[in-house]
């Protein structure tokens, strides 16, 4: 036994992290050589966007690659970012766990200050060789070029060879950017999981960025950019006090330049006013003026209970940058291209939230029929922080989230009501945070939070039900259509025929007509002129009832694009957030009044659904719009939401009882 | 622009990994207090489990849970382990990336040096307290009692309070053991994903360990070993050269004590004697001289190629210590308990295989029907080094390759033959190496490496063939039994009436009766003698023809229990490993012989079906037992694939030509 403990003990010793990620690759995605080309690529674009970003440069970022043998290839990724400076090229590019980004509170590709260095620690352990690095500064007049590895033993850089150049492209000088130059042991492969459709998923949410990108057979294609406009900048924000542990408060306490509790509640934290500094205080019995340093674990256990029972600001939101929900349909009719889908739900961006004092948020959106497959799971596209994720579908909370709904409620079909539907549907789902929780270093999945997997569930289910609300209409319209047909087509025939048989003059059986249907009937359509990038919309009003008809029509619109001038027939309100409500009154039996307005500045498909409301009628008489919800905002989808629900309880019971 | 590079410059520092992991405590498993508790506890017991296999000491571990509060509990772990020496306690507990086993090739459930000082940091950072820490080696009188935190900025432990004990437990001194106990935010459920489940899982891969448990509320349960013998200890070995790549060949090259690259080759690498040393160094070229530290990046690639090209034997296997059949069909009936299940696939251990050099090994049970639920995806039972993995089944190879196989055709109900299968079964897989693949370091899932996926693949395909085949013998059964129960009920007795009605003696009808069956009718079973602790079967063969018949039947039995004086009658050749041989000549018409044997020393259900085999006979003319296969081994089992999967195409094609 004597040895035991004591041979033990002459083993232990430190691991470098860099030795520890040499040996567990696969944690950074380096788990297959065709995975390790697209991880690489993905790793060297995230830094070009974020720097990029940081700069307020758009961006313009070329990836090529080429063969070098069978098992070999070499990237190059070069972009128009601010550059770095050369004292640091070799600790950002040669040394894991270094970085900008990892104690900053903002948006950001990167955040962990391993990505990059691991490229190249991937590049040189699979092929021997160093990799190449070119930064030049806009101060400066020629650019670094370096070419380094990494001592796995100890994570230092080692740099080989140094020298400096006056970038040219073209003839031109470089301002300023960086190209970085690697080869690795990788498979070059096409189709759903390659560089191009990583590139092409990338281009899609990042719609200010030019991508080009050259294929190892040489072939060049560009993803232009599709607005001028950066999105806004993510600005850093200190830590939200909500959300804060006993051990991270220990220590910011201990390391703090702040000589006064109250300061340093005030200035450490987000949303932390002189007034709450004193009343969280105040709530924790600890002196405002007590030296963070003497606080004991006591007394910090009573500060962090006094937070969480004061009133504090919701977290600052402008260090977020959703996509947005009209980039979105945008981005999903890209992808979606040729396959001419049904219908795109309206897509949902949920206002930001917070998690353990890091605010975050969700966007989703919908797409589902036409000539997408319908025998097929749905196909799920998932993004964090603008980025793709290609990988770990089963293990990220978004597709937990989306398992976890009953989908056959909305008109997707799903075996027992859990797992990921089939059927003809498209979903995709980002979330954005200051700090993302993925399940590993290679950053394939987020971890199933509860409060995000929340978040996503409310973006999924509001998409869904607009889904269902179409899969209705469509539904109603054609029931409503059917009878339509044979009440206006076939009465009037019969009546005809019957008249001449008899020969009797045709009766006027319009009155027949409305007793029969006793409705009124609306229909709507978008027609696209592409010319004008104009979008023309018409709401048809029938009033198919046999007396007079009051009720309102109301219309919700895109306010930026609406032209107040083409609204017609003279609405009776137009809202700065795009309502439009049309007073209808006395309608005569058999007449029909059209209301239309145009959008203006639009693609094709932008605008293709309307959404139409009525009020003031008994909604019964109506077919082919809902009543009115109570109000336009977040409540009355949970309302609408708590009656699906209902009713969708009834009907899984009356299913059961039929058994 | 002048700025902002250098802004971002000074911005850039290194991330400690304590502070990388404190921000991203997720990927190492804490992602909810619900997890947290079961993963604290799994990093102990997997570090008290390697510790006493490393001394070769049955393990005993006990664990206990108090409730501090709402939100937290307290752990505490001991083993009676080797115990850590004073010196290293610190650094063991108190420092991510330390530890024994990472430098070392070798079978274990750690492997990282992260996990237990994770469950320190978290404890801190989540309770604000310390961890307390009693060790104590044999060739101390004392135990050494320590309390510390980690310097998550700096990665290093700090004592808080230093002290030695004579430890003592029920009045006798304690030899030699560890025991750990911390508090944390956590939450305390029962269920699936519970402690409970947890240790279960790890008693069932663990049979020569006893686990107690005291829960939160002071009920003590504890899972007595089940055997007395240690596992084989699994040996430290040195990397097989298959599989190297040049990064880690040149690193290798470059930290060596040799002074000549045959003898480099020889004792850096296992299976490399002096003569395959000097063939790889004449392949490519390199003199067996040369020092390592001299050898280009050019013949470092040579080498490589060379030992692609020279014929290596295949790294040992004593470094791997798989669980075994007979344990892992004990495993399942353990954890099954009181389901009852209609049968127990034979479970399979394949031979070990090699992935970039290291040794791995896979094995797999699969359970069917009886009280199993039927409606339900099967139940997935996942093992890594003795470890069940809890959490990430989606993101495992284990799914993956279970998801990949068509269960369709070994009679499991599976949408589009892919995906996991629904149906009354349990799948269980122990994936087992010296370095284990995870996709994060909370090792909750292996990442998806071909080599290990193909593996998988074969070991479950073996285990689903024997669920075919036991479903194809009901099936050939039932149906016989149909028609014997009609030939042989129901034929007498029309006799009998006939008789009686025309009055004369019943005719023998048994001549009648072979002619309409026209089979060898082969029926076995098992009974069990629980106070004997006997397995006693028979297999019944019964002469249905109206010819003599000659035949042989086989038994295939395991062959330590098997009691060789019970055979009767007497057997023509029973072998070491278990294959009993009965030659049966001149079977008379109507003639039944009884073939039975004993097994000793059994469990009820350890041997519930016989495995019974015919030659030397038509197997046209038997019911209930397959022809024998040309041979026992896997070369059989490969040939039966090829036709299962030709069998399966040509039912595909013809279902897809009847659409």
């Amino acid at each position: 036994m004597a040895t035991i403990a004591e041979e033990l003990a002459r083993k232990q010793r430190e691991i470098s992290v860099s030795e520890f990620f040499e040996r567990n690759r696969q944690i950074l995605g380096f788990d297959s050589t065709v995975k390790a080309l697209i991880v690489a690529i993905k790793e060297a674009v995230d830094n070009s966007l974020d720097a990029c970003e940081e700069a307020s440069v758009l961006p313009e970022i070329s990836v090529t690659i080429s063969k070098v043998d069978q098992n070999e290839y070499r990237v190059s990724v070069r972009d128009n970012g601010p550059g770095v400076v050369r004292a640091q090229m070799p600790n950002v590019f040669g040394r894991l766990l270094y970085g900008s980004r990892f104690h900053a509170i903002r948006q950001s590709r990167g955040q962990q200050g391993i990505g990059i260095s691991a490229v190249v620690m991937y590049s040189q352990i699979t092929t021997g060789k160093a990799t190449r690095i070119r930064s030049k500064i806009a101060e400066s007049d020629v650019s670094n070029d370096i070419e380094l590895t990494i001592d796995t033993k100890k994570n230092r850089p080692s740099v080989v060879k140094d020298d400096h150049f006056i970038w040219e492209e073209g003839g031109k000088r470089v301002d300023h950017g960086t190209l970085i130059e690697f080869s690795l042991a990788a498979r070059y492969v096409t189709g759903r999981q390659s560089v191009m459709e990583y590139l092409r998923s990338t281009a899609v949410v990042n719609p200010h960025a030019t991508i080009s990108y050259t294929d190892p057979e040489g072939r060049t294609y560009t993803f232009q950019r599709a607005t001028e406009t950066l999105p806004p900048k993510a600005v850093e924000v200190k830590p939200h006090p909500y959300g804060l542990e006993i051990g991270t408060l220990i220590n910011m306490l201990a390391y703090t330049q702040e000589k006064k509790l109250s300061l340093f509640l005030r200035n450490e934290f987000s949303r932390i006013s002189d007034r709450v500094a004193k009343e969280i205080c105040e709530k924790a019995m600890v002196s405002a003026d007590r030296r963070p340093k003497d606080v004991s674990l006591q007394q910090a256990k009573a500060i962090l209970d006094a937070i969480g029972g004061t009133k504090i600001m919701a977290p600052q939101t402008d260090c977020l940058s959703p996509i947005g929900e009209s980039l979105i349909k945008r981005g999903l009719k890209n992808v979606l291209g040729s396959l001419r889908p049904e219908f795109y739900a309206q897509p949902v961006t949920r206002p930001p939230s917070v998690y353990s004092g890091n605010p975050y948020q969700v966007e989703a959106g919908v797409v589902y029929g036409g000539e997408l497959a319908s025998d097929q799971p749905v196909a799920i596209m998932r993004y964090a922080n603008r980025v793709p994720l290609l990988y770990q579908q089963g293990a990220c909370a978004i597709t937990q989230a989306i398992s976890s709904i009953d989908w056959r409620r909305y008109g997707l079909e799903q075996r027992g009501g859990t797992g990921i539907p089939y059927g003809p549907a498209v979903i995709l789902v980002h979330v954005l945070s200051t700090k993302l929780p993925f399940t590993s270093e290679s950053k394939e999945a987020i971890a199933p939070i509860p409060q995000i997997m929340e978040e996503i569930d409310l973006a999924l289910r509001a998409c869904a039900r607009n889904l269902k609300s179409h899969l209705n209409k469509k539904e109603t319209k054609s029931k409503a259509a059917v009878k339509f047909d044979i009440v206006t087509e076939i009465l009037p025939k019969i009546a005809e025929k019957s008249s001449k048989i008899l020969q009797r003059p045709v009766p006027d059986i319009s009155r027949t007509i409305t007793k029969i249907m006793n409705v009124v009937f609306i229909e709507d359509g978008v027609d696209y002129d592409a010319k004008k990038k104009v979008a023309k919309a018409s709401v048809r009003v029938r009033n198919y009832t046999s007396r007079k008809q009051e009720l309102k029509v109301h219309a919700l619109v895109p306010p930026a694009e609406l032209d107040r001038g083409s609204i017609y027939p003279e609405p009776e309100e137009v809202s700065e957030d795009g309502k439009i409500m049309w007073n209808l009154k006395k309608l005569q039996p058999l007449e029909v009044v059209e209301c239309t307005f145009s959008l203006k500045s639009m693609e094709r498909d932008d605008y293709s659904e309307n959404e139409v409301y009525i009020s003031d009628i008994n909604p019964a008489t109506v077919i082919g719009a809902d009543p009115l919800p109570g109000d336009w905002g977040i409540k009355t989808f949970e309302l609408e939401e708590a009656e699906v629900e209902e009713a969708d309880y009834d009907e899984e019971e009356s299913e059961l009882s039929e058994e």
